[in-house]
């Protein structure tokens, strides 16, 4: 066989992430390396109940064919409920679009935004789903340093100035995915207002901001955006059910109606069923009941983790602590490669993320991602051990 | 605000079929418009009892998130159950992938085969979602001519020869979308040959081959694929339920590996909780006694528009008599457009697709599509009728 394949995806290459998982979905691993929410705290008897309750009163709508924007209901719960949360005054629910979970989002937006050879800023490091995903569009990436406080807005200036041709800056600025870092207020607002002057559309990936232990909510920058330059991405994978694949990007109507036609083309809609399940739910239950219940045993999980790492790392290995979300961040001494480092621990059961893969332009290897929402607290601390007993060889 | 958006993007309208379905939506229209499923005949009571079934024995995986590729049970029941009814001999469950409706994997075909420029062909006419999928990735199209029995292979083979740069066939074998044409086992086999023969790959996009309701089923182009140049798009949303977006990639190891890498970074994968609830009501239930059930129905509605027609459409208005399927293709006078007419229809509260939109180059305005699957049989009469007088101003 001799078959051709576009220049798009030639290069590309299984997300570590996703093979990773594939290992270490053998029960016997100890595994922080997904971004997996507890599944024993999905709410399974209220489903049980709202998932025939769907079929027998709605049954043929939620079967069938819908609209691509996604079902009036949802839409606005996800306004009224969601978009409150994270401090949007007033939100248009005619201006939200049901994605299939907020990668979708992520994807759309390299279609709309970037040319072959355009630039995508983003944070150094990123996530790597979304820089797998974007690479299919072949941009160039301008990696942004961050402090403690998440990205520096002054470098992000600089870097829009430098470069010409960047055509969208993607950014989580909740508990960043992999550093846990999250961005003060008036950094947020400072980003929409350059946003707003260079005439650049910001793609606000917040999948963690409710994810929160620890101290006050941040407004999101789209509370902030009075431009319209914006593009909020939200989620119900992380405070939720991540396997009914329910996204949602929130944009004023003149970008929104890019991503309609986008969606149009790509699946036609987000599924009838998984919305109505999520809008039967959330009309009968308090999802933020429900996040208060998970953020409880998120929380306790987190401190075990600093805890274990306190106790059995060697003396030298840094990370972050964040105040919610789902990850945190290893450093280690320059030189060792956290790849490597995965082979030995993988030998000792125990999984993660190297870090390499969160740069798009590559280097820093010397990193690694931990999450603490998955495992349960016997083998967080055992994991966590074992990791330690790994690392002390470098150390 | 001054946004911009990518070359590829800018070009693209909102597809005429979903803007047509938000008008169709008023319950007063009688639409033959969209390619809807009969929402009657949907199996809301076993659905019912298998949703909360799923949540009950198996809601830790069927609400979290899962491997791209789709889950094992299902990916088997297509392989055993499908792809065998496609005529397709030993299936290999593991060169399946799911999607989220055929609609992704004919997206997605463009994605991993075409570059900006490059040809490919398909019918003329075409499925206007696909026609507007591909355009995303800037391809020329060129149209191959049908006669009676859907694609003339002769005229692919010199289509093909002519376009060097050709990268991918389009193909809608089975009462096909939208003229309602089914292809002859032995033109199928040849398109496989040539498919191989100029190493050019194959879409083979297959909804309709189970929508039977005269003569015997032909076996699916794939079926005839030594080489492993055809790729097989299925879907549950003709047959089984629509609004749970599920469709399957069925292809060679090798071009199916970039499906998956696609997929991982559009949506990451079907909704767990979706594929599960086919998997296990596929079980349970046979979908074959399902479909049969379907096919009786649509088999009568089908022959109610072919005598509402012959009695209520004026002479010299040709349409064809598909033996299977959701639509057939009606054909004026030339110098008749389509468009217009279903502006003096929309006024008669009756709608159907203008033919224009399914030809990737313009032109060929004087024709219509019909559904006959999804109205019942009074307003199939009364929406024949009403349609048959708006075009006797035009005979």
């Amino acid at each position: 066989m001799n078959i051709k394949f576009s220049e798009r995806v030639s290069k590309l290459k299984a997300s570590e992430i996703r093979e990773l998982l594939k290992l270490t979905e053998e029960p016997e691993i100890i595994s922080f390396a997904g971004g997996l929410p507890a599944p024993e705290l999905f709410p399974k008897e209220k489903m049980e109940e709202i998932a025939a309750k769907v079929v027998r009163e709605e049954g043929e709508a939620a079967l069938q064919y819908g609209s691509t924007e996604g079902i009036p209901a949802l839409r606005k719960i996800i306004a009224e409920q969601r978009l409150t949360a994270a401090g949007i005054k007033n939100p248009n629910k005619d201006e939200i679009m049901l994605t299939s979970g907020s990668q979708q989002g992520i994807e759309f937006s390299a279609k709309i935004f970037v040319n072959e050879g355009d630039v995508i800023i983003c944070e150094s490091p990123s996530y790597l789903g979304a820089i797998n995903a974007f690479k299919s569009y072949q941009p160039k990436f301008v990696e942004v340093p961050m402090d403690d406080d998440g990205l520096i807005v002054e470098e992000l200036e600089k870097a829009i100035k430098e470069n010409p041709n960047a055509k969208m800056i993607y950014t989580i600025p909740d508990f960043q995915n992999p550093t846990g870092k999250r961005l003060p207020a008036e950094r947020r607002k400072k980003v929409a207002e350059l946003a707003a002057k260079y005439e650049i559309p910001v793609i606000e990936d917040a999948p963690y901001g409710e994810l929160l232990y620890e101290g006050e909510k941040i407004p999101s920058i789209k509370s902030f955006d009075e431009a319209g330059y914006v593009v909020y991405l939200g989620t119900f994978s992380k405070t939720f059910c991540p396997g009914l694949r329910l996204g949602w990007v929130y944009a004023t109507d003149e970008i929104l109606q890019k991503y309609i036609i986008v969606k149009q083309g790509v699946d036609l809609q987000t599924s009838s069923f998984d919305q109505r399940l999520a809008a039967a739910f959330m009309s009968k239950y308090d999802l933020n009941q429900h996040i208060a219940e998970i953020n409880k045993v998120y929380k306790k999980r987190r401190e075990l983790m600093f805890d274990s790492m306190d106790k059995y790392f060697p003396t030298g290995v840094e990370y972050t602590r964040p105040q919610g979300g789902l990850f945190l961040w290893v450093t280690l001494k320059e030189g060792v490669d956290a790849a490597e480092l995965m082979k030995e621990a993988l030998a000792e059961k125990v999984a993660f993320v190297p870090g390499g893969a969160f740069y798009p332009n590559g280097g820093n290897k010397n990193h690694f991602r931990l999450n603490f929402s998955n495992m349960t607290e016997d083998k967080i601390v055992e994991g966590i051990k074992r990791l330690g007993n790994v690392l002390k060889k470098y150390y």
